[in-house]
């Protein structure tokens, strides 16, 4: 067995997802209940019907890349031979973080909080992995000095994930513009910003940083997992400059050989009928609601400025975070994830979904509140 | 870049690929050339209609598991706990590999005329990798004792893919039973065999091994790739005992988090309607034919015995078999696959696949036979 599997655990998330019962509530979720628009798998099924489904060549379909690059537009990422079709968004980080990483010299920077993929990855690739954590309260949830501060000479990549898995807060046009500037000043060997823009679609403010636009040692990765309820059809892309690219799409070819013609017809669809934010406003209208049902909860929150999260604070940073949310399953029937495990910043924090029922959403508030009140560990927090 | 990814080439077959012209008769193509079935795909979308696309497990959905368990009935592989569905074969080789092997001490032996994707994921991966070449003309195809005279103290995995691409050839009962004595009697920690059995449900022999029967550290892995004319959904499986399955299905879960929901439920209508051998007459029909014109050809063949494949010989060992291959496109137009890619007891050898149009295979199989006599090289053949 190779000790760099056995060592690494496996996902909280979905433990704690294994725990639940029929009539939980659940809060834990990270993907959407809306249905996708079915009429794209009727023409993509349509397409197999006159074409059959063969494989692709590794990097995928040309005139999806196209309208990728074309949509995005980021100026140094700008060609169809820029985009890579991959498995969902995972195989993508993964295949960036495998390829450009040498776990002999070269180190990753994760901001934090942030989903555990990127560190796991790391664990299992042996490489170094430095972490920044930052408080999901502060003014600027991605503060340009905390990052460049904990950039070290052996860094080689910089993963940001922004609208954020799991505070929803969104990196600002001026941060990005200013770590790019503290990069490029660094000197020596590029730093690559891996940016992780899965909920790029689902934004609730107009200051959206982007690092494609002013960066040009980016790896955007996307997906239309989020933005148009499609988790289970394993589309995702990334975006490389030309001069690592063939790397990544050699690396992706071994793993994978290709990504699913099927479900990259799917994705051709929603570019070509203009979809991809076809669910905005069902977010935009649940998020007014979930900011009410906050507000009348009395719970601490981070308001989000993108995706589908909110994150609630139930205790200080000295609470047993997983303690409680498993807790708060047994004993209330609501499933939350525990934010220690995005940072060590979100101990005390829960990171609730909003893609339900609102009333559900607006029970489950309550119930935490309450289920912290009596615990005593509500208390300890600012409110 | 990590020098480990950065060293291992490309695949020598989509390179050969990109060189073909229009007018091209392609005998490269490793993929069915008939269509799949529509139904399964009409009846995966109306599903997506009623269930929306969310994620699976990890592990992949339970009814298609169990079916995949009962359809294969191994012993020691016999429940759905047994199967994990993957993103096509490529990515159960990669995790399969990936997890078992430790590369500071495990060996892999690979048995070899095989795809190159084995030994290329070694090479990534730094496991040490002991190839055993058997001559694709022996009278038994995957000589035991040679096999076994090749495990080493250090070996971990055997990877054996029967019926073998590129020779075609099939693994027999006796053999499997020989290798399984073999393996078991040596002793110590046990070494796993991963059986590729991606092309079996097309064989034209009854007497096909199967390691799943009668060695209890199995790992199958398979596809309905080619069974169905299904390269393009990217759906494939691990068949693996219980005391690994775990590691497997971590590591899966990290790399792309689970398969297609939609391909699974196309694989899960395949296998309700007993689908699996619908296209096994067309083939058996297709290869009396192409041994009819292999042997109008004139050219040393090797029969196949499963699969679409069928290698004839253009030279002796010490001929430039690549440099053969690509005089081929350029002089004849006909794309074939150059066989020392597979083993180094295949130069000399190309690898041609029988999916297209018969005529077209004919007059191929003519081009390749003056080409080599025009060339001189086929004087140096057996025949």
């Amino acid at each position: 067995m190779n000790p760099a599997i056995a060592a690494v655990t496996g996902s909280t998330i979905r433990a704690l997802h294994a725990k639940r019962r029929p009539t939980s509530i659940n809060l834990g979720i990270g993907e959407p209940t809306l249905r996708p628009n079915i009429a794209h798998f009727e023409a993509a099924t349509r397409w197999v019907g006159e074409n059959g489904c063969r494989y692709s060549t590794n990097i995928g379909d040309a005139d999806l890349r196209e309208a990728i690059a074309a949509k995005y537009a980021y100026p140094t990422l700008a060609h169809a031979d820029n985009v890579c079709i991959t498995t969902g968004s995972q195989e993508a980080v993964y295949v960036a973080m495998r390829t450009l990483l040498d776990p002999a010299r070269d180190e990753v920077l994760v901001v934090e909080p942030a989903f555990p993929v990127y560190v796991k990855i790391a664990q299992i690739e042996g490489v170094r992995c430095n972490r920044v954590a930052i408080d999901p309260q502060t003014r600027d949830a991605f503060d340009a000095e905390t990052i460049l501060a904990a950039v070290t000479p052996a860094t080689r990549l910089v993963v940001i994930c922004s609208p954020c898995n799991p505070t929803g807060r969104v990196i600002a046009q001026a941060t990005v513009r200013r770590i790019a500037e503290g990069l490029l000043a660094r000197g020596g060997e590029p730093v690559y910003v891996l940016h992780d823009e899965i909920y790029r679609e689902l934004v609730y403010t107009d200051d959206v940083g982007e690092f494609g636009k002013v960066y040009p040692y980016t790896i955007s990765i996307n997906s239309l997992s989020k933005s148009n309820a499609l988790t289970g059809l394993r589309l995702g892309w990334m975006m490389a400059p030309a001069e690592i690219m063939p790397q990544f799409v050699k690396m992706h070819g071994w793993l994978t050989s290709c990504a699913s013609t099927y479900a990259m017809h799917v994705a051709m669809e929603v570019f070509r009928t203009n979809d991809l934010g076809a669910h905005l406003p069902w977010y935009v209208s649940q998020r007014a609601r979930v900011l009410e049902a906050l507000r009348a909860s009395g719970l601490d929150y981070v308001e989000p400025e993108g995706g589908f999260y909110a994150c609630v604070r139930v205790g200080d940073a000295s609470m047993d975070t997983l303690a409680f949310a498993e807790a708060l399953i047994d004993e209330r029937d609501v499933v939350a994830i525990p934010g220690h495990i995005f940072s060590r910043t979100m101990a005390g924090w829960l990171r609730t979904s909003f893609v339900g029922e609102i009333a559900q959403i607006t029970e489950a508030y309550d119930r935490i509140a309450n289920f912290a009140a009596e615990r005593g560990t509500l208390a300890m927090t600012r409110r």
